[in-house]
């Protein structure tokens, strides 16, 4: 059984046992700010993390802001991205009393965490990274220190606040394995500062784009949280389609109509099939005409909470401070067991 | 011309220009601590710190304590390394007025320079770090990512406090034309926020132990700076010699008697020729004598201020703990100027 079919394996259990005893947990999870949140952030991971903080679970949100220069050269419209990042996850539900938003730049004790943990991993472990081939690949760049060694700063992100659930998609269980490595190698040469902490994996579909493919902000296809309804509809009207008036879903061949039936579908809680049938063959006019206004109604509360929120003066600048403050508090603690540990008292 | 040859080129310039202008310069320089500060650091190295100190130059020495684990496991009895290299530095005339002392492991922000400054290089410059290939095979271990990553902590070890001076050896050359780079694509990229730092070739002479090796402690051919006077008579004692009782120069194949007749020359002033002379046909007995009496002259002043110095109850303690905070306050400065020029301002 592959890490990956193990990990699948373990998770009722998982889900059973914070169940059970959620305040004994904490959830560390984030975003690298590389652009405005989307309706797959949404649906993919953000809605999980609103249902685990209501079932009482701790949460650390991290803002990667130096992952963002880990498959570019320099990063761009990071106080905007981050600032929309924190209003998203406020209006899909994420309380600032129970959850810690921060920003990577702003822990300087976290961040040193990378000089220990570099040390527990040798350099062929960092290249079989299958994940850090795959976006080295992707990015058409040469391979960077930072790209190489991010898998490191993310055990740092991980342990540096102790947490012990990790929700990832397939293509980030290799950096919880590198986590779970680096956490048992410290307790083997040191002490057991750290929780070995499980991946979780997320049971939200892939979301499409609107032509079809994975939902991305540099492709285009992507609807973005904080549109207007308007902006929306032109963002649909200019999709991708094909002449044939009867919509079928038809992945393969008509990748822009099963973008958009994807879409009106995740955004009403039915099945492509019956929004295909409701079209019947009205056309892609018709179809778009569906989908904006499934995408509309379904983010309008999001949207209107989101507005009231982004109107309240200093708000997210509070929320980061705040936020930074108590990961600073949490990873100079750490960071003092681990001199302990270590043996750096002087 | 390579590297090397165009640094020794420049360095009576340099050094006519930190002359003219002490004040305006500031150097970085340090050690791991390995292990206790012996004859061959005193001499090669720390003797030229206090010379720029002396003349105005403001001096930053690192206690590079995450450093001890690029090579092995594990560090070992750290606290004692690091008080006794400040001790042996202070006997030397180095003054915690004007020089600041810290670790490494407390200063965070120093260390989180490490994440941008990786963005910066590629792997393939890490690799073709020739000191990094030469002590990675020394070390006989599988490359860590700390052994891998090391140069660009210590480029994060030069630029944090601005230092435009870096005394190094030969082997230490890369280190610093590493860190040019950086701060150069830095400037590129971002903003000019570090100066360009310049290496200082230490002119120094090569420090051969007692058996005509390299000076190392754990070659155990190192005189220990805070050894008595009856320990380096023991250990001279010890030496490996020949039983030919005419002394001659000849460091290939007489290289015990070799090193024995370059300490006592390094201790005295004089050339090895002279001592050899003066030992005459005494044997090894006779040069071991007068090795002994030669080096526990030159070292009594040392010793005795070492002693003075050690027995001052919080003393070391009180020079760390005001070296961490001066770190530590430059080094935020620092920080705080990387993150607005990198646009992390939230």
């Amino acid at each position: 059984m592959d890490s990956y079919a193990a990990t699948v394996a373990r998770m009722p259990a998982l889900r059973d046992a914070v169940a059970a005893d959620p305040a004994r947990h904490r959830v560390l999870t984030g975003e690298r700010p590389t652009g405005p949140l989307h309706l797959g952030h949404l649906l993919g991971t953000i809605v999980e993390r609103v249902r685990l903080q209501r079932a009482g679970v701790e949460t650390v949100v991290i803002l990667a802001d130096y992952q963002v220069i880990t498959d570019r050269e320099v990063a761009q419209r990071l106080p905007e991205y981050v600032r929309g990042a924190v209003l998203d996850q406020l209006a899909a539900g994420l309380d600032p009393q129970d959850t810690t938003f921060f920003v990577h730049s702003g822990v300087p004790a976290l961040n040193q965490l990378m000089l220990p943990f570099l040390s527990l991993v040798s350099e062929a472990e960092l290249h079989r990274n299958p994940t850090v081939r795959a976006e080295h690949a992707l990015s058409g760049r040469a391979l960077s220190g930072l790209m190489l060694t991010y898998p490191v700063h993310q055990a740092a992100d991980i342990l540096f606040c102790n947490a012990d659930l990790v929700p990832v998609g397939k293509d980030q269980l290799p950096h919880v394995e590198l986590t779970r490595v680096i956490a048992r190698r410290f307790a083997e040469r040191y002490a057991p500062v750290f929780r070995v902490p499980e991946p979780m994996l997320t049971d939200a579909p892939d979301i499409p784009g609107l032509d079809g493919q994975k939902m991305s902000k540099s492709r285009g296809n992507a609807i973005v949280l904080g549109m207007s309804p308007d902006e929306t509809a032109a963002l649909i009207r200019k999709a991708r389609t094909d002449s044939d008036r009867r919509i079928t879903v038809d992945p393969d061949n008509r990748p822009g109509v099963f973008g958009l039936l994807s879409t009106a579908a995740l955004c009403t809680g039915r099945t492509p099939s019956e929004i295909a049938e409701e079209v019947g063959d009205g056309g892609a006019g018709l179809l778009k005409k569906v989908t904006t206004e499934a995408v509309n109604t379904y983010l309008a509360p999001h949207r209107a909470r989101r507005a009231e929120l982004a109107a309240e003066p200093g708000l997210v600048e509070e929320i980061l401070e705040r936020g930074n403050e108590r990961a600073n508090a949490i990873a100079d603690a750490t960071l003092d067991e681990v001199r302990e540990a270590m043996g750096m008292r002087y």
